[in-house]
């Protein structure tokens, strides 16, 4: 089959002809390729900033936002044959150890990383485990949702852990407005009757954000004092809740100010530094809370909001052959949306 | 009656004669005195440290660490009547604004702070209102639990919000077995199964905290990094939850480097700074959060646990007064346990 | 001014002149009635059914769900002026029980409960406290809102307590689409993305139903077996919340046998009976729960909702002189939505 | 190796020779059983109520109650090793569906139960899966816990769900002192300060109450109106939950009327019934609420307590051999504690 592997940092990936992988061990699941969606975590993988945390073997196989469909499993899955649609959460978990047990398989001890460290989904086919395999419903298709499974649920999971704080009458601020602010966004309109301010850049961005939810918009043209005072007026004396998609470039010494006492700040993106007196922590009781990608449950909530319409993911697609200029398209920021590569034929 | 107050910033305070203050409010109540805690607040206080945040006007009676008995209640009080022996919460508070009609009274919009920006309890009377009194169980003598009103409270707060993060099998580290730290030691032992791991500079203060319920005690004459890894092991691979009754002095970094994947670092103390890469947050999905105070029914709750026999605090008594003594003490470090002033014949 | 007051029970109440009440107390608000509910329970007040429980001392007046403008505060009263536009909680509490303390004021051990043990709004003028006011938003109108106040308020309880239990992929199932279940139906579609069948024997009801958020519409012609049978079907093994508005005529066996394994069945309306073995509670691990009123902070949320249009209500208005018309009109069952009374000349 | 097996319903089992159960599976795990315990359940299979539940293809091998050393483990098998002493949970659980995923493994949608459907744990050896070992601290024997596996685990499962009802100040009330409810006492004790009421009309298990925990003991020998009078003064209004370990004979009508408002019944216990109006379960807004077994991650927090001594279990001891005779006694009423089977040797 056809698969996009590294085989050395820097270097263009290849697109390789390789064996399909085979079905062993007895929760393996074989899985169709539909789509693989493209990201900047991937540019970062080419150029090797993820090898000393994810220590791959090269050359292996890109893609770790994948969807298709079943095509074998092994002795021991139940509830998922041959033609499944399915949505692949972006580990396979093990089941047994303590996080995996208490519904926190995204903390799995034993967990590996498909398109991290063991091959992943830019390919003809991706050899997974029962575990990562949500079924998708007749509605949705791989090639529709499969962007979803890493940057969405990432954004998913953020706002699921922040429902109880986000009542009828709160006020939500959500800082960048782009692939995963703009699932955020979707979902924080979806499960809450909180107001929404989004901050962003682009007025592309904010455009968008209108259109699926936000009350308020905001472009930070302005200095930060003057835009920490419009939000604390927008909002009534702060956020009850900031999630801050960027992470970076000052946004988290903003993403603080726009709190209200016993506020929180989620942040999601990442890149740059929280630094705060724990003097202000303590006099205004708030929290600093971070969050990483989302479980099983959260992955199969976030396609039961897409299956009902709630939640909905432009992405721009490219062959599978055609990774090269996908990646240029990233690099040269001319993407609408979330890139995905679909094999030929599919 | 006597009253010691504040007349200039850093000369000691002066023991006046002033009239009783009277009910005239609705809600007023006025207490007779059994002991006002003396702490390193009131020391900040008579510095001028606070002045910027609290307005006071001075001439002001000091002391927010009220205990004693009812004499004369206003026309709209119920459940409180001559003679009953009361704790109050340091906050005179609204009952109106959001944050009292939800339970969290301690952020409410509208509060005094007796000692702080009004009159407080270093006197034979106190004028407070409905809201702030708590009914003592038979059991407890006000001067006995002066002190907890506000150090105590402090403490207890921050367990009780970590209570759902500390199941049985779980880890808790204690930075800190000092005033409010040996509280919050005990607070843990009674509420939680939680392994308690004790970190503190004084030999004398581990083997109280070993004495109260801790399971595990470390002096941490290493250096950081050997105490990280001594946590890391003792834990079985980092805490659930750290509190850090300091703030300051580093242990901010300590406390963050002791958390497991999950992991919540709860700051108390405060003096010091919180920094750490969005990185690190996000990869470990940690929170950090801040503590203030704690509300009328947590007081309540940490009166019921004292009359249980569950929290005990040493205390040193000296009469009204010897206020002067008191402080002398107190700024040389010669106080076993808190110090609380009793206005004489009590 | 006018007011319907009810002297002796089974008769018609009689449109009295008596004297606008005062402001005397430091908590009391006057307000102007701009409209106040008719509801049955105003028909069983009159016919007596109410007297055990309320005892209220006759002549007084109607009317338990108010809404109004500001007129004049107490010298306690912080955050009301003449003129705030207010919806009025049932209860007039004192924000000093254990209950008030912590939030749910519904539960307040020294409440009274206008137009049901004290006088009520069916007049020109309501005397209550500031425990009870709500400020409305600009967007809202006395008039549009007045049945909310006890009817929309329990309604919205029930969801509110329910929401941790309807994540996106889960199931309500809401019987009984009329007064307090249409709010329901409104407040779980905009809180939840839980699919939502809705059972009544309306056909009005059940339109009306479909057009404000019920995904699945089903009228109980056939017997309940069949019913349960269907109910199974849509909800893919029983819904996680059976909401009763009913609460008689066999709905809580019903309600009971929709439940999926670890559902909750939760009660609005009563009259009737809940009887099932211990064994079925234990083996199914499933919740029977009851729900009273609400709190303020629920009503602050559901004017909330209101403001933002998530949440509307039909009414039907009659000027206050025509009291006699509204209650023949709701006898007969003519009233369509929910009928209120408006002072002449508001 | 020998094995207890039934081979027709009223007949006493028999002592077989038996092939070892094999490991086949990949997360197949095979025990060396330490102590099965022997409780009522099992009279109750051996007379045939669980056939038309469980279904079992007879002969086969009693016992639900297991602990023991590990033996040989299948090939997906991680963090097992031959000789570690685990206790097994009672359900044999597959991983995969919403149940599992969500840390609710006891309502696992595939799960086998062995001892009910397939053979347990009275013989040498047990074949079960990686599922359902939980290790034991070096503290704890098999033969010391085996019996906590079922009853001891359901005991601990409600009082943790009931956690958040009772924080200090708050009134527990236990009915029935026995084989779960003395279990459920400690647990109390260990994990929260409320104040505990036990009920129990056996002066033993009163007196057993007393020494692990509760604060106050009653006999049921007055009528039931003077008994819930009294729980009502014990608890100053009534209890913020009842644990029912009894659930027949008239305690599910006491257990509602010990409540308070806003309280809730937890049943363990069962054979009798619920039954109550709505009008009494909104008025007091109460709740009603099953508790089935526990899941795994409740069984390890339960070790946790009992390797920490906050929990501890009497046992009776005979030799698998002398099953007969541990049957006898226990219908007779004269095994004190827990009886348990121990395999020849061990």
């Amino acid at each position: 089959m056809k698969a996009v592997r590294a085989h050395r940092y820097n270097d263009l990936p290849q697109l390789d002809n390789v064996e399909i992988p085979k079905v062993t061990g007895p929760f393996d699941v074989l899985v169709r390729i539909g789509a693989a969606g493209l990201c900047r975590t991937d540019l970062h993988i080419v150029e090797g900033q993820w090898d000393h945390i994810q220590h791959p073997r090269l050359p292996y196989t890109l893609g770790h936002e994948n969807a298709g469909w079943v095509v074998q499993v092994g002795s021991a899955v139940t509830g998922l044959s041959e033609g499944d649609a399915v949505i692949l959460h972006p580990l396979v978990t093990c089941g047994l150890c303590r996080a995996c047990r208490s519904g926190d398989d995204s903390h799995c001890a034993n967990a590996t990383f498909p398109g991290l460290n063991v091959d992943g989904g830019m390919a003809e086919y991706l050899l997974t485990n029962a575990r990562a395999a949500v079924k998708l419903d007749r509605a949705l298709q791989p090639a529709h949702v499969a962007a979803l499974a890493d940057a969405g649920l990432t954004a998913y999971h953020a706002v699921r852990k922040a429902l109880p704080l986000l009542p009828p009458g709160s006020h939500a601020v959500v800082i960048g407005a782009g692939g995963l602010g703009h699932i955020g966004i979707q979902v924080l309109a979806a499960l809450t009757a909180a107001t929404i301010t989004v901050i962003d850049r682009s007025e592309g961005a904010l455009h968008l954000a209108k259109s699926i939810g936000a009350d308020h918009i905001l472009n930070p043209v302005e200095p930060n004092d003057t835009l920490a005072t419009r939000v604390q007026d927008l909002t009534g004396g702060g956020a009850d809740v900031v999630f801050d998609y960027v992470g970076e470039h000052g946004t988290p010494e903003l993403g603080l100010a726009f709190l209200r006492n016993r506020g929180s700040y989620f942040t999601i993106g990442y890149g740059g530094e929280v630094s705060l007196p724990t003097l202000d922590l303590i006099s205004r009781e708030i929290s600093v809370v971070g969050n990483l990608v989302g479980t099983y449950t959260d992955l199969e909530e976030l396609m039961a909001l897409t299956a009902d319409g709630k939640v909905t993911l432009h992405t721009s697609s490219y062959p599978l052959g055609a990774y090269a200029e996908a990646i240029r398209d990233l690099e040269a920021g001319k993407v609408t949306g979330r890139a995905i590569l679909v094999p030929e034929g599919r």
